[in-house]
């Protein structure tokens, strides 16, 4: 071992070539062509078919992981007679734990209606409706359970039925709101408002009304909450025409900023206490995959002429610069966003790949330069879904902790559901982003150019 | 070679997995929990015991190479006729070469009568003891050896009777203070009024009193001289009643800090020449101790009342969220603190554990955000000392250079006696730590929370 | 291979000792110094026989591989009859492919030049000779050729023909010019005022003025024609004593600087794009040598009473500040500069060294603090030029791309000219420095100090 350290270390040091991979462009078609180099990831213009033929495997895996069926807890046996509730009747989780109400799953389902919109198969969407459908199936046995019971965090429909937290409301709730917008499932209208009651009214905030949470410390902001608690406000905005709701989430973007960014490195802070505002900064990745996927969230739906449109575009587009600079040299972007020795992290990577290909889609930011970092970061991605559609890579549950220590040694899992929605967000996204009529994608001198057809006239000629 | 070189470029950029190392939380008592990472270093609450076996282990070491014999210098027989100064005779240095009178030296006795308070055990202080008892034993026969044979440098006792630098004087002088202080060996005045008439008015400075040496350069700064001059100057202000020395104790840390400390970073560069002040920064980790080491001491003799008390614990502060926030996935901090592929560094990384433990104990930090950061550090720190009680990954003696190439690869020795103080210091400190009567420490969602027993309502649940 | 991961990634994270490499400081004469390290790279005072041995053979390899010699395209025989033309007639181009008239040789020339200066040898002018009076033999011929068969690119001497950009014309341009400043070689007076008028008066420039191309977007400027472009304006100032061409050169420094220069990394970013300023900036090694050596060269041609002299040598400082904290352990710089995971690159560190050594030479910058890293810089460097003369770790031609993974994957190749003439440079200026009358290197507590010999007295001795 000691051996190894030692070579290691004079390899880092030493190394005197270039990076090698076993990647090589298969755009390019000349074999001995001595400038193009080799990478450790793919490296290519991503081919439709065989992103929809990624994102249907892992629709395969998250479909076999989630069978809606109400089992006793011990046997597993199903539970047949919904007449009369018994105490040990669960929501089978299947292998994975996947849970049907948790946060991660309203980014699943985010990701499936993107996935059919942009494929037109419907077969992702279908997904979310069956899950839709078994909680307005099974909500009524649920409550009676509880009712007779009191199981509270025990009951299988907890969050529905008694949120307390942003992560038991917020995520679902929007998911809830966009399928209804999109006309997949049935009438949740009393669920969305339970949960958007708790985003909107009931969750702990700041005295300046910045969404908040009592741990770790007793007032402390985490910047995932801007996921957890933003586009749910947004999204209940655009159902219900009060601009309020609409007025708040740009608050909380703007506010959760204020707080948690760090203008040097464009990146975000995990969380803030606040006992100790001036505490050591970690830029832990899925804090800022959280941020910049929400901030984009809210941008899709947020009325143009709102005064807050243009704070949030700039703030996005601030941060996406941030992390574009921060991505790693196989694509994807490290765990601690700025910290090159700590490992490549699929979820908060997905999640930026997802958001920098939407913001191209929508124009928010140019193709010329942005695209071609989408793409790298797919390129990437698509590597880590494997046969079974199980997505690799992902960093489990993780607190907002004080150490770094913590961070860099979180481990990933295939069960760590938070990688599954972005991985269909980003997926969905490129195909849109490939087929989009308004860009046309060069492959030019070994590298990718998205040039908008509008655009200036350009001629390409590598520095010979 | 040349495919090791490869394979772990390849390894570091395609590495598809999160960092695994050897060590498992044993304080996480679920062996299958899926969320529980493995660690390079330990990662756990420390135990008391143990770090009090470590530290005797390290005492241990240092009493067995510091015999304070006098010996023939050709044959090492000893000395055994005091009446008469003969030309040879030296002091027995011992297989590691540890010098008495060094400045390292100084640092030890600092951490042993820490030690000695943190855990009563009186075996520390008792080996401060046997020194100085050694000192004041010996010092006339080397004065006559001196007076007879003009051996200079080369008298063992040459720093105590003719100081020339603040590497002669300034920490062993604070130390021989501390100890007074403490009622611990004879009485030394008349050797603290020479160490202390050094650093205070015959060291070189700066027209504005800056400590400096006019070495690399003719007129240069160190950030070392902030540990090498500051704190006897507060230690003169203690022994005395004299305020003029907390000024100029006061005055040289804030001057230090204006020509060293870079405000974007919150790190020192290495030093300074007055010949060329927009030469280029190196963030050397131990320079970064010394300068974090020297507020400290300040801070714990400098009256509150003093206009600097605020000055300098602003800048203490503002050091250690610098510090913290460079803190390397291993738990230890880099020999370059701004660049995590030069090695990790033990004497420097000791000194930030203690003084970030320290400014915890004595309120001048948040627990909550710090403690849990002192604590991975010392849990990487444990596993440097080895069986003997050496301590392992020390950065030898190292001068003001103006290549980074230098610094990246200054070996590392357990002869390094930098590491040993350091690590005393941090090891009592972390006992003071656990053993503090106003601080929760709780073990919640697989990280831990250094929770202040009068603090707000908290509760922990991991994002899950 | 996952298994090696592992290890690779323990090994990173938990390496327990210093760096270690293969060399040892040849001029620490103590093999039993446990203060001395050992070094991935030479780590010594360089020899000037040994750089001019080493500069021989990589004259000795372009002399090779540039043979001067015109054959039919197809089965390579020479030409022999130049009364009338042939339209398969090219320059032969070796096996390494270097063309004679690309803007690397144009940098191939000036090393020669300096190495010549620099050395008293004049088989390297002899070079510059032998390809400038092929030029002025074969013009006519080409002339011809392309009169009868409009070849256009694939004419041989299309570049100097039909320039179309700044690669075709500036760096050879000003090349020529110093050759004829140093009266080596034919008359070129009417080829320098082809390609002078191309870079004055032709390139394409935006409305302020500043050099910019239309690739790879319509409006896009390259760090990389900071050289392309600005010292050509230089030497015609210089040749024909018209300051307009020196205020165009040193406009063009200030308004790239404004655009490309981020003044918190003090680096440049490779490229702009108009249609979108604010992308991501990449700090792609290559680009800041250009940018420096082009300073540099403006500088050594500028009167001292330009208005503009100040501003061109404060804009030269900053960016050696910058680029000198960023060298690596090994002496060498990264690719991209500020991301220590990326590899080690030829053609940026030679530049950088030339730059460092000559400011230090011609006295702008600090030899105490910037000798040393000069010459660390060339020792590592010296350590890629083979036993044939061949250069290796360049990065091959790159083009202005938008994604980090193309550029932290090009390959290198011994047959990329750009590292040949920085190499030529670097060695020469490195000869220039240790001849150079005042200045005294001394190896002082294992690192070397360069210090004016007019300068202030200093004592060195180690921190103990």
């Amino acid at each position: 071992m000691r051996l190894l350290a030692f070579l290691a270390a004079f390899a880092c040091l030493a190394a005197p070539a270039h990076a090698e991979g076993p990647y090589r462009n298969p755009d390019n078609k000349n074999p001995n062509d001595t400038a193009e180099g080799t990478y450790p990831v793919p490296y290519k213009k991503p081919v439709v078919a065989e992103i929809a033929a990624s994102l249907q495997r892992i629709r395969g895996y998250v479909d076999s992981q989630t069978p809606t069926r109400i089992v006793h807890k011990g046997s597993g046996a199903p539970v047949t007679d919904f007449r009369t509730p018994v105490a040990d009747a669960v929501v089978d989780k299947g292998d994975a734990d996947f849970g049907l109400q948790a946060y991660e799953m309203g980014v699943v389902h985010a990701g499936l209606l993107k996935a059919t919109a942009a494929t037109g198969d419907k077969r992702y969407a279908a997904l979310t409706q069956r899950h839709l459908q078994f909680f307005a199936d099974r909500l009524p046995y649920f409550r009676a359970q509880e009712q007779r019971f009191h199981l509270e965090r025990a009951n299988s429909f907890a969050h529905f039925l008694d949120p307390r937290a942003l992560d038991d409301a917020g995520s679902m709730c929007a998911a809830m709101m966009r399928a209804r917008q999109a006309g997949i499932g049935p009438d949740l209208a009393a669920q969305i408002k339970v949960c958007g009651d708790w985003v909107a009214k009931r969750q702990f905030r700041l005295p300046d009304g910045t969404l908040a949470r009592q741990r770790p410390q007793a007032v402390s902001l985490w910047a995932d909450d801007m996921y957890m608690g933003i586009p749910a406000l947004a999204e209940l905005g655009r159902m219900t025409g009060d601009r309020a709701y609409f007025d708040d989430a740009v608050k909380n973007v703007l506010q959760m900023t204020d707080y948690l960014f760090d203008p040097q490195r464009n990146l975000y802070t995990h969380g803030w206490n606040a006992n100790n505002p001036d505490a050591p900064r970690f830029y832990w990745a899925r804090a800022n995959g959280w941020a910049v996927l929400a901030m984009s969230d809210v941008l899709d739906v947020l009325p143009k002429d709102h005064p807050g449109y243009p704070k949030v575009m700039a703030q996005l587009k601030k941060t996406l610069r941030g992390i574009a600079e921060r991505q790693s040299g196989a694509g994807l972007w490290h765990q601690m966003v700025d910290r090159d020795d700590s490992y490549l992290e699929t979820s908060a990577s997905a999640m930026f790949v997802y958001v920098l290909a939407h913001a191209v889609n929508e124009g928010w930011i140019s193709p010329t330069t942005y695209g071609s970092i989408a793409q790298a970061g797919w390129n990437a991605l698509s590597a880590r879904i494997d046969a079974q559609g199980r997505v690799e890579g992902t960093c489990v549950g993780t607190t907002f902790a004080s150490d770094q220590v913590y961070y860099y040694n979180r481990p990933t899992s295939t069960t760590a559901m938070h990688g599954y929605g972005p991985m269909l967000l980003a997926g969905a996204e490129m195909i849109r982003l490939l087929n989009n009529p308004a860009i046309d994608i060069q492959f030019r001198v070994r590298t990718y150019h998205y040039v908008p057809k509008d655009g200036g006239q350009t001629s390409y000629r590598e520095h010979p």
